[in-house]
């Protein structure tokens, strides 16, 4: 199989950064593929392409080289000292790739972190018109089959009145009209899936989750997929949700504190980008448990964790004879360690997509997000199940036996 | 419907008595069935037995009274004294029907419990005898269309080289010559198995899941289940262990320490009957997670808590980049309030099997377990897909239409 | 010795009337004094009014009766059930005795709970003359040596430039001229110490903290003390934190988030009267903590956890060779049952200081307050210890011999 | 000053590698002293030797090399590479500076673990020449003022009837008699004590904690210390148990549950060996606590939590009006990095203390133990208040003025 581009709008951050530091050690050997889901049976047996096919680049508004941000990165790991030195050249024929970004629209302290980005003076159509150009060179210059594009860049303010975008036809009169409500990251969307490349918003901004950039994708026939990567407390919130509802207990609060000190943690000090993280954070419980319990979610900046995101959640649940009783957890993860392969588990999937023709909403991912797009099942194990089926059905298709569990540990 | 018998082995313990305080109340409009899987859609739509058509009776080798344990633990709760005070006569009325039972081979510590048991130096086929004949009388006395029979005694140490009792054969041949390590358990599951009972055992103790008995209930068409009921940490490890399965997370140790205050917690001070619970906590986790982890499951007796358990659960995990993480969860919970509305399930939805002809293993039933006989899957929402799957086929074969998620709202 | 009067402004909320329950149900034999401080000697050596002595009174806003408080409390407990029938016609005949109060200036939260307040049209001036008419008519009525008075009444927003107060004559100018920023806590006090009644403020709010009201409690030679009872987590902080100072760990960031779901609770919903809280929750890491580590307390409203107040702290800290470590805990305890006993101890020991002529500030409780007025000293053990050293002062002035620590067992 | 010998018995061990790797690592200005108590005012003021003034040597029985010890610990840390990259030229020539050591009467486990020893057939009185031959060589050699001895050995069982050696005629005897429980740690002590070298029992072994042993100590003028030492679960429980008896809260269970994985918790898996660790830190709480509450302390060992210890406590509790109440905390650390600075700290003391003539017990250590010589003060706070005190002493004897909190600040 051809070399995969993958193009990472918020190169330049600690998601991509692990991504490409992670993808890059595959490649070389330095590491295994531990926490990639596409490394087990039976989606492993998939024609996907290979980790050391990816061909990383993409955009940025910051000026702190990828190198960079890995070494401060590696200050607390991960990545650890070795595995970032045998990667840093890698790393710096990657950022050569980087071209400035746009970050229109994405609340002020995005703005303020941002240290270079396309001219503010621009039309909205010139902007699009030069990611495409950028999306374009790179396919080109590196000769790559398909380019799949990843938004993981920092969390915007959700827009207002979102169905104002609900198809192709008032999504491009906005764009012709310089709509200051259109953000980034549907920019980007749009661009991407206009140059038919697939299309991963990993962050819960709006990207191609407006009716008329879906309408788009259909047409062009490109696979897209979001929102909103489920990582971490929410992970556990759409594991151990089911396991109350399916006892018929009753929840009566859950309560869910996060704290973590990254870019991402100081973003979202700003109101107004953390109400887009609360916006999807919340709803999965409202969907797995009936009753409408009390459902609070909050997220803290700690400086001193660094990346490491600690969620404390508190359950108050109600069982036969009234009885109250509690569950309560810890999570303690690097956002980081946790995002970054199921970065390259989305590229190889939509990338799988694409091969096969398989435009448009990409439901049997809906395990990856917090907010599947076109997807109303948060049970993660029945998520999982629809990924399991969907490979299953590529490979009788494809004549081949799906390895059986024993098999399965030997990949181990 | 005709009423329903359910003869409770072990009728005057916590569990029991919780199971019966609840129906009762149930049965008189003093509580709500939160807790029980049959009040759910769609299973709450097969034609089970009322929760208010059940008549209780069972075996005890103490001598408290049903009314005096639900006392001693109204003074913690559950249940309060409000809704004790409203079933007290019921209490009184059932304990009435309560039969000394057997405690043969259960271990030391339950001996010391014993105050009062069938007399040692019968024979087993005699102490056999002698439970039918308590059974064939209170389905009598009672005129109940069937009597479900329900192990939740104090659990038994295991027994060694139990494939000794593998075929029925065998295991009547050990009945005849009195056999030293039949222990109580399998000696009512056989007793209830001949008198055609459905069989529930609750416990991690033998019951019936010795070959020989498996034969039998086959034989006469007689559905059982068990066993181990999985109510607390347990079933909070089916739930998240397949998050991690599914994620490709290496689970690196897995420490669950319990601590808990009530009677099974002191017969679980003797090692040798902490064996049977431990065998059947840790091995869940070895099916579901690969690589075979560190895992150890603590349970110390801690009087002061009495009938709350509470469990501690230290998960470290590694994840992409070989970076090491961790979760650990509190799980706060009323074993009895737990416990007792699932024995009320399993009573109705194994009556509901022997109505329909459905005799031998019920594997539908394995997500109230933490040893499901006869099933090999340990992921809760799959065992629960499992149940579903069953009410479904009954109500398509019965030309009821499983009401939708809209319709189960209204039901709450 | 005589009995000694108790009037509770608040008297129909949570923390007065457990205070009150308990204190009847020690009279009548009914509870011990587990978690009064007052009952462990050297301290309960002192020559304190009797728990049986204590006669009360008080004033509130809210219709609510004492009764119906206390049984809505009994639901979730404490008190227990029995317990609250045992002294029912003692709450039913204290009520009688309770008096309209004033909210002036406790924001719009309290504002929006009251029931009924004194006029709003009335002077400053005629509404403290009104509450020194009431304390008066309580100690002619029931003939009492001394009446304590202790403000349990919700938290009001702090008050901006509260210099402005500094000296007596200023906060007595503010009154003439119904300066609107006074606060009703405030007025309380005013009266209080006009009337020579010891006053304890249990609360955050301003109370006797001006100025000018400790300038009167001198010139008027009466004991006060405050504020802000130290009852959960911020008792946990003034304990663990002379820990990690001692030890040279370096604190890095100190994260508490506090559910709960009483009144209190819901008041502190509102942001302006949670910043009463806050700023003395906080303040204590800062006197107890060098290098001004990252400190953060939240408190959220809960429903359904009622009065039980639930914390989660989060600490994280460097040691030796830049290692950082973790240490987090999770208290879950009854607000109530925790306030109350202090209450009473508060009561005791000011009447004590008040009867041996220690007007003013009483520096000896600072274990009670998360703000103590007039010292500096966080570290709890030493605060234990300055109480401990004025109890065994006065026991050797009376020729007592502090009784030691084989004696102590036997009190228990 | 001149230099300080610190003979570290367990020389190649978790604990003796990280004093070293730090003492080293300060004294090229690598790493600061946060975690050692003596570099924070008072303490810090005494005429201390300098942490670049110690000069390392030890005995061992492994043959593993401190450097590759360091090595295995900078994998996950602490030292980190650069630090240990640092000091590896020092710890090669401390490396050299090792002597076989003994390993008598220390269980089996910690035989199993022994790569070399002392001859097995030497009489008792021979291996203690050896070792008094090694300190005097080291002394000599190094011409250091003198030498601490530091046991940090693994822990052994404890001996029985401990009484039999309660003066030093008896321990000599039992020397000459080759009596087969005189455990290693205690012939290590004897030969230090005779050397007059300042002894600190850093475990729970006996080392100089029999009657023998402190009457040595007395007659030679030798000041020592121990023992075992307070570095996790046990110094927050020293913390927190004071306010729980401050408050009159009945502590009901104390659980205790610690998880480790270095080569302590693998000799810990002997139950032989374990039983000497928890007997003191059991202890603590029965002397903090009246009431004589149900308390456990468990130790397992999980390999794949290597130097970090995990503790997590529960604490259930009764306060006001019978309600009950818990706590819980969990505390990770690296017991290498809580350990290191205070075997650092603890020489530097008894190098001070024999400077100044104070042979015997060192009462003002009590806070670093766990089971403190001599003292049966357990509260932290008062611990702390006690070194603080020593240090003033000597800071008025020497006209010295303690620097004030402000002055404090500066030093950070």
């Amino acid at each position: 199989m051809e070399d995969t581009g993958v193009w990472l709008v918020g190169a330049r951050g600690n998601v991509a950064t692990t991504a490409m530091v992670g993808a890059r050690a595959v490649a070389r050997g330095e590491t295994n593929t531990t926490g990639m889901v596409t490394a087990r049976p039976p989606v492993s047996q998939l024609d996907l392409p290979g980790v050391d096919s990816l061909v990383f680049g993409g955009h940025d508004v910051q000026e702190t080289r990828i190198l960079e941000t890995a070494r401060e990165m590696a200050e607390r790991g991960p990545p650890d000292q070795d595995t970032l030195d045998a990667v840093a050249e890698d790393l710096q024929e990657i950022d050569s790739r980087v071209r400035t970004g746009t970050a229109r629209n994405c609340g002020r302290t995005v703005d303020a972190l941002a240290d270079d980005t396309l001219d503010a003076d621009r039309s909205l159509t010139d902007v699009v018109d030069q990611i495409r150009d950028d999306l374009a060179a790179f396919r080109r210059e590196q000769d790559v089959e398909r380019v799949v594009v990843v938004n993981v860049a920092s969390t915007e303010a959700p827009i207002p009145d979102a169905e104002r975008y609900d198809d192709l036809e008032a999504f491009e009169a906005a764009l012709q009209r310089d709509d200051a409500d259109l953000p980034a990251s549907s920019l980007y969307a749009y661009a991407a899936l206009q140059e038919r490349c697939p299309y991963v918003n990993f962050t819960p901004s709006t990207g191609a989750s407006l009716g008329g950039l879906r309408e788009l994708a259909e047409a062009n026939d490109v696979p897209h997929a979001g929102q909103d990567a489920k990582t971490g407390e929410t992970l556990v919130k759409s594991a151990l949700a089911p396991m109350f509802a399916g006892r018929n207990l009753r929840v009566l609060s859950w309560e869910g504190h996060n704290i973590l000190g990254n870019t991402d943690g100081e973003v979202l000090e700003d109101d107004a980008n953390k109400q887009g993280k609360l916006d999807t954070k919340g709803d999965i419980l409202d969907r797995l448990l009936p009753g409408d319990p009390h459902n609070r979610v909050r997220i803290d900046y700690t400086p001193s964790l660094g990346d490491w995101k600690t969620a404390w959640d508190y359950i108050h649940f109600g069982g036969f004879l009234e009885t109250e009783m509690t569950m309560q957890f810890t999570w303690e993860g690097s956002d980081s360690a946790l995002a970054a392969p199921l970065v390259l588990d989305l590229v190889r999937l939509v990338a799988h997509a694409d091969a096969h023709g398989e435009g448009g909403l990409q439901p049997h991912l809906a395990s990856f997000f917090k907010a599947p797009l076109g997807v109303d099942e948060h049970d993660l194990s029945r998520q999982f199940d629809s990924l399991e089926a969907y490979a299953r059905r590529h490979l009788e298709a494809d004549g081949v036996t799906a390895r059986d569990e024993a098999e399965r540990e030997v990949d181990r």
